[in-house]
């Protein structure tokens, strides 16, 4: 998908579990309540899904996703969620750092671009305020930590401008498929955004200049 | 608002209507229809959305909803809309463009940051085919044609770069308030996003570099 790579596994209790640890057939039915989950929340938002709408659409009963998830906060966390980890950007030569965060996202954006997976992070997150955190500590994790290990000045001000156009990009290409940006060669897409994103980790902010 | 500050006014049939017109009694109840709208639309998503839900929240009868903006699809445009002219880019001096770009739809956004109807927009557009439609169009007509009449190459792609950038930091800013993005002072995230815009308005791409 798209927005839902932006943010990272939970692999502890609301993981796979510790009940539901196993073999393949535990790993289809966690992937079938997962996608049932991402479908339910959203159609229906946050507040007004239900363990047992999710497990009606998944075909299986309500305790098996609980025993799975634990809590409906667990299993949007899981839903909300795959494994992608941050990206290191000071093991990257300076110059390459741009267009290597850029790529890190966009690899697995275009890898799985499940339209409704993508709309039901983002449609929850504008209006749910558990949603936005979510996102938030996403972004902290994604963007925020690996430039402030940077060690740069006005690390947070440099991830903020970055966030807004990764999560720009992602919103207009995947979730809204506005045109052009939608049907544009990724390779057209990436060098440019890439030199944005440089751009953003390098130049002087306006809290540097003189204004 | 913000999001609904991308599309332009309707003042035909779907305005004010040819009925509703009148002194600032009719403006008064105009407005207070567009604000349950805004609200309702937020709350159950374009297709539950009643005119009947809407002219309860407003406290009126659902005909003077239907006399005012004659169907739900009127509605919904005008709801979705604000008075915003295009800008004209050409008769901006070449280097300043970026940064008037920038300060045209930001100066609209600032001024009014109502959370509900800026979420309205965007949790319907994820969603729902006719909104997605509502904000192509408003891209169309705020972004790819101002940059089109520079008779500039790549018009096209270079707006769609722009429209990433503006819609990602609304949507940061003003929709998701993501921090630090949300609370910085507005002349901080001028400047460098301008120069963003800048360099999508001039800068080569890779159609027609050597990749």
């Amino acid at each position: 998908m798209s927005m839902s790579d932006l943010t990272t596994r939970n692999d502890g209790p609301a993981g796979a579990g510790p009940l539901g640890a196993g073999g393949p057939r535990s790993e289809r039915t966690r992937r079938a309540i997962l996608h049932a989950a991402r479908e339910t929340f959203a159609a229906k938002g946050y507040e007004q899904t239900t363990i047992r709408a999710v497990a009606a659409r998944a075909g299986i009963d309500a305790s098996m996703v609980m025993r799975y998830f634990g809590s409906k906060a667990g299993l949007f966390t899981a839903a909300a969620t795959v494994n992608l980890a941050a990206l290191d950007l000071a093991a990257i030569p300076p110059r390459e750092r741009g267009e290597r965060f850029v790529r890190h996202f966009v690899s697995n954006w275009e890898d799985d671009l499940s339209q409704d997976s993508a709309a039901f992070l983002m449609r929850t997150a504008v209006t749910d305020q558990t949603v936005a955190a979510q996102l938030q500590e996403t972004f902290n994790q994604q963007i925020l930590g690996p430039v402030s290990a940077l060690g740069e000045q006005d690390a947070a001000s440099r991830s903020a401008l970055i966030g807004s156009q990764l999560l720009g990009l992602a919103l207009c290409r995947y979730i809204l498929r506005l045109e052009p940006l939608a049907s544009l060669p990724i390779e057209e897409v990436v060098p440019p955004v890439a030199r944005t994103v440089q751009h953003y980790l390098t130049q002087p902010l306006p809290s540097d200049e003189q204004m």
